[in-house]
């Protein structure tokens, strides 16, 4: 399994994968899932996957072939949600290409960010049906793969108006409680900050052995624990003495 | 959906469950998943249920029927473990005689606790297949229905030694954290304590206008948000300035 996030903020975009992949128990590996892709001065892309690995290996194959082709790529595309209903169509084209072997275990689903010139950065979430969504504007995240052990913290914490900064340590939290939670998912984690109009994106690996992972996990599931405490007593008609 | 979750610890078991149902989004409606059964003065159960209501209801009235009878019920069986194996029975023949018009659809998994005088009290997690297991002795909760949500602060805060007031603010906070995430879960929540070796439970509704059920949520969340605050600050090959 998989948990990628991305975050539409006012300052940028930021995008956090794990690397865990597994066939079975006893197969698992680590492949990146976060994909950062410039096919021109004018443009960047941020993607990230979840699913079957090998139609996101393959799908991005055919992205990165496309970019040498005059047909429609990355490079061509006018538009970011161009862009995904592009990225889409590979996607349903590679999956539907090994249904008859695999089924719906062919299947993959994306999240793209960036930005194009001109236009304002985004982030979107592509189906395996080849459709998307844009992030909303009151709660401004896309998540996919395992998503619901860290989606309490998101919604809480991720508004547009929050730094960067502040983000990066939401996303982290969010990461280590899934992973803390759930064997699937797990480091090392890629992420990639991207500064609104700066169309350069800054990609950071934090290696499971990472002293501040460990630093900010262990805060974090205290803080967890310390807010039990905190929290106010409870009334005697809901827990007699 | 439902979430429910039962926790077992040195001074007593803990149930919570949410109470909404629903057959699509426009037929939402309001049921108890919490049972307490008394069958004679050497014995207390308390019963779970998530899936599909009908089997639950029709399972219940069976646990029930069969308490007036000679043959096996919750009444008669030895041990705890004999209940969970008679619980899942039945819950295997309604699924059964359903399956024909609902395939899968018709399955429902319980959740089971209490004490029979002279044992251990304990928790099992009863499976459509019949199969059950208890709750391990690192990590004594269980959990049915939406439970990812809610799970990472399980891990975090639920240990034996934990007195069973804190043990009910951690399962209101897990509870509210996964009604917020889903709104396929929702109060009025109803909580049963056990004290060891008293053979009673006390049953408590929290209904969804409790002034302590919205002081709760608003702390508990303020708390996450505040974590994010105190978390060590982002070393700079992280994020560059």
């Amino acid at each position: 399994m998989t948990y990628c996030l991305a975050l539409r903020l006012n300052e940028g975009l930021l995008f956090l994968s794990d690397t865990r992949t597994n066939a079975g128990v006893d197969n698992i590996s680590t492949f990146r899932k976060l994909h950062v892709l410039q096919p021109g001065d004018d443009r960047v892309f941020v993607l990230q996957s979840a699913g079957n690995l090998a139609t996101t290996q393959e799908v991005l194959d055919l992205l990165r072939r496309d970019l040498a082709t005059e047909g429609e790529s990355l490079a061509s595309v006018n538009h970011l949600f161009e862009a995904a209903l592009y990225l889409g169509r590979l996607n349903r084209q590679v999956a539907a290409s090994h249904q008859a072997s695999l089924g719906a275990d062919a299947t993959a689903t994306f999240l793209l960010g960036g930005q194009i010139a001109g236009e304002r950065p985004d982030i979107f979430l592509v189906y395996p049906e080849g459709n998307y969504i844009h992030a909303s504007d009151d709660l401004p995240f896309l998540q996919i793969g395992e998503s619901k052990y860290g989606k309490v913290l998101l919604e809480v914490a991720v508004r547009q108006h929050v730094d960067l900064r502040t983000a990066t340590k939401v996303a982290l939290s969010s990461m280590v409680s899934t992973a803390r939670a759930n064997i699937s998912v797990g480091p090392p984690y890629d992420a990639a900050i991207y500064r609104n109009g700066t169309l350069d994106v800054e990609e950071i690996r934090i290696e499971a052995n990472s002293p501040y992972l460990s630093e900010l996990g262990e805060a974090w599931f205290r803080h967890l624990l310390d807010g039990i405490h905190d929290l106010p007593p409870l009334p005697s008609e809901l827990l007699p003495e």
